[in-house]
């Protein structure tokens, strides 16, 4: 096994951006209200789907499509500085966000989340 | 570790009440008719509760209430003849079927039937 180096021992996020003030304000702003969209989404969702319900099945349709939901948006939507860049690359490339929502974050932080934006993309084409 | 004995091995069910053709009948009807009931409940009660949704907490409930319906469910409409007395018990214990909807059972069955919801009750005083 091989022993981390005393410099990742001191500076283990070295390579992380930080994030000033206005950008966690900025940041949390946009990630709150992607969140809150798609969760008002999912809840129109249910109440179609549970609206629709005729038999057993369509129930356990709908509690699987819950706890798919429930998952997805668990995965999805991780607040810690450390993932933020791609956390809201994710959103960019759903269109859950725009670019407009973002304003304000220094350059390199949007280059970093374009990228990911792209890379998601490019992956799924 | 002890062996069967020959006894055990020729007649593993030798205990288990045997079901005419007429008493599988009655007790498929009765069976089905009291899931029937209890998925009908389900579905009002899970469309109740997604047309009364305002925020997160309460989608997540719905699909929690779901999930607990269906493991209930599923352990307790178990249709095995070695287990259907118990279960028709426990459907008469919850009035989920009347003495009345297993007419045509041979009064051994009744007993272990009524025994069955007569040990649920008490367990539950």
């Amino acid at each position: 096994m091989i022993s981390p180096s005393a410099n990742q021992d001191r500076y283990p996020y070295q390579n992380q951006p930080t994030w000033s003030k206005s950008e966690k304000a900025i940041a949390r702003t946009a990630f709150d209200a992607a969140l809150g969209r798609e969760l008002h989404e999912v809840i129109q969702e249910a109440k179609r789907m549970a609206n629709q319900i005729r038999q057993s099945s369509d129930l356990w349709d709908l509690e699987h499509c819950l706890t798919q939901h429930r998952k997805g948006i668990d995965r999805k939507y991780d607040y810690r500085y450390s993932q933020l860049t791609d956390v809201l690359g994710r959103l960019l490339y759903e269109n859950r966000l725009s670019e407009e929502d973002l304003r304000g974050l220094r350059e390199d932080k949007m280059e970093s989340i374009r990228s990911f934006a792209k890379f998601l993309k490019e992956s799924a084409a």
